[in-house]
């Protein structure tokens, strides 16, 4: 099977892209001496998170518990959630996971939480791996650091079925800055309370043995934290245009990582020669940034959405004015959400599909 | 089960709603003398399809041929595609689908794919039902109307293997023009053009027996126009924001169709009195609308998104703020695309879950 005869649209991955990606990730956390578990919710595939591990990853980030059941059934250890698991039949079904995948790790940012996961897992025999979520910005989920974040690890620790293993601190806000200078210069003042937390838990008397953060965009930034422990780094194994644009430390484009990952839409009408339609529109491409997607070495035409199953090209050189049938690759604005459209993913090798794999976690966002 | 057993972010339909849009729609289009073919790009979901044609429908539209196929393969008949089919692979599966159901319908809107679809169609001996795509305006796919449409449809007698059935002509530039009369005003002159081109084709000798239009915003407008045939709105079964926000000819809210669509959330974090956060965030509800997800029932919150898998509920009310666990629904902005990020939804008697039905077609956009 070769690119021309994949249906339309698709989402496919350059095989030779990625596993550069991967293979420079590794090697920056290797040389750095941090952990990486970077983000499934990037993908939802366990076939990429089985190879992020083989290159040397601890295991895979997770936001949600579905995501990570489907991870652990497909064998993938080291699963971190980093979404709070807060309903009843939520904690139950965790309780199974973490009989099945003992070393998963998950958030907490409320004592009562904390009550109710000690007592279910009493309950149940097992040991939760627990870090403490703290708010380092991003008004998400997440406790305040300080005080409040080192009576919530006390917390933890009285209960006899949880073990409090360090914190985690996604500065989401800082990952998208513009500009390599300021996006450090936000990153290291997010995370110094998060740091200063880890001191102030630590000199408690409780050992902090995991603080847990970092993004695509600050992959070589965070790093300069000697209190962080690891990278939790997604969307750099097939990178988007969002994070291309926010630039990097060698440059206005960020290069870091290869474009890898593209959806293929086929021209299905031409009806003049200053626009033609694709058979891409918002179910083929997530829509939540402000910029549409662009063409991949396809000169000549500009995309913007035209409804659900729709993409309209306006032809801005008529020399290149495309034809009916042709084949017309984009790279995607946001690669999580769009990722999360389809159901598999072509593995390509230059024009031949090498492999097909399961985005088995797609839409479990429960 | 029951409201509260479901694991959220989950997509829920009220069947009492949900039956009465049915029922609604079906009366009108016979009252009208319209014939009706709903558009089950909206729900890509066969049990409402077989529902929508229980209660009286021809069939149903798809925006596109996997779409078809699985509606065909649940026993769905009176297709309609409503995109072009044109690359060799796809046509190749229209004609496996036509086998399968002979009464399928797709549109065409150039001469080369009309040869193409004719010879395929005459190697396997098929005949396929065509639809002139006419556009009306909307700037998608859709060939000019008058003497250009005209030759297609000649082009389409030419062929053997193909059936001239008559003309469809989609004006979704109307759909959402805000105020009854201004929409009224607005796809009347949209669809003018298309009247005309079914008299032009008809005085050139060639019956048209099918002229398909219509959207939910247009549901009580288009049937004034006699050389309309038949009626493929969508969204009128389940609703959404954006349809109920263009008003309707009772008012300044449409309340021509209940809005029978939920997404149920779970509040996963209460981290200071000011904010709450949910688990839905943009893999839960589609973000092409500029306005957000709304809460049902539930004052005192405010909805924005934040991020793949959060919304953040700013407090508005605080002796309404949530609490942690609390499951809250919203009113979804458009319906379409967020159904399409969903494997099933869970049909609601009440607070009872009366069945959950298989969003069999998501993600077939191919």
């Amino acid at each position: 099977m070769t690119r021309d005869d994949i249906p339309t649209p698709a989402l496919l991955l350059d095989l030779d892209r990625f596993e550069r990606n991967l293979r420079r990730m590794a090697a920056h956390a290797r040389a750095t001496g941090k952990n990486l578990r970077p983000h499934a919710k990037t993908h939802r595939c366990p076939e990429i998170a089985r190879r992020q591990v083989s290159a040397g990853a601890l295991g895979v980030a997770c936001a949600k518990l579905g995501e990570a059941e489907v991870m652990a059934r497909a064998g993938v250890r080291g699963l971190l959630i980093t979404t709070e698991v807060v309903a009843h039949a939520a904690i139950r079904r965790l309780m199974r996971l973490v009989s099945a995948a003992p070393d998963t790790l998950v958030v907490i940012d409320n004592p009562a939480n904390v009550a109710d996961l000690g007592r279910e897992a009493s309950a149940d025999g097992v040991t939760v791996n627990v870090l403490v979520d703290v708010d380092v910005g991003t008004r998400r989920t997440g406790i305040a650091p300080g005080e409040p974040a080192l009576a919530l690890a006390r917390a933890a620790v009285a209960q006899p079925s949880l073990r409090f293993r360090g914190l985690q601190g996604y500065a989401g806000h800082c990952a998208h800055v513009m500009g390599w200078e300021a996006r450090r210069e936000a990153s290291h003042a997010a995370l110094k309370p998060l740091m200063e937390t880890r001191e102030l838990i630590e000199r408690a008397g409780l050992p902090v043995e995991i603080v847990a953060g970092g993004s695509t965009g600050t992959w070589d930034i965070d790093i300069e934290l000697p209190g962080l422990t690891e990278l939790q780094a997604g969307s750099y194994c097939v990178m988007d245009i969002d994070y291309r644009r926010i630039g990097a430390r060698a440059g206005a484009v960020n290069g870091d990582f290869e474009m890898a990952l593209t959806v293929i839409t086929t021209v299905v009408s031409v009806p003049t020669t200053e626009r033609a339609m694709v058979d891409g529109g918002l179910k083929a491409f997530s829509t939540d940034k402000p910029f549409p997607p662009e063409s991949v070495e396809r000169p000549g035409v500009e995309f913007s959405f035209a409804g659900d199953e729709h993409g309209r090209l306006t032809v801005t050189d008529p020399s290149r004015a495309p034809r009916l049938g042709e084949r017309i690759e984009f790279f995607p604005p946001h690669c999580d959400p769009t990722i999360n459209l389809y159901d598999r993913i072509y593995a390509m090798r230059g024009d031949k599909v090498e492999a097909v794999w399961d985005i088995a976690a797609r839409g479990r966002s429960d």
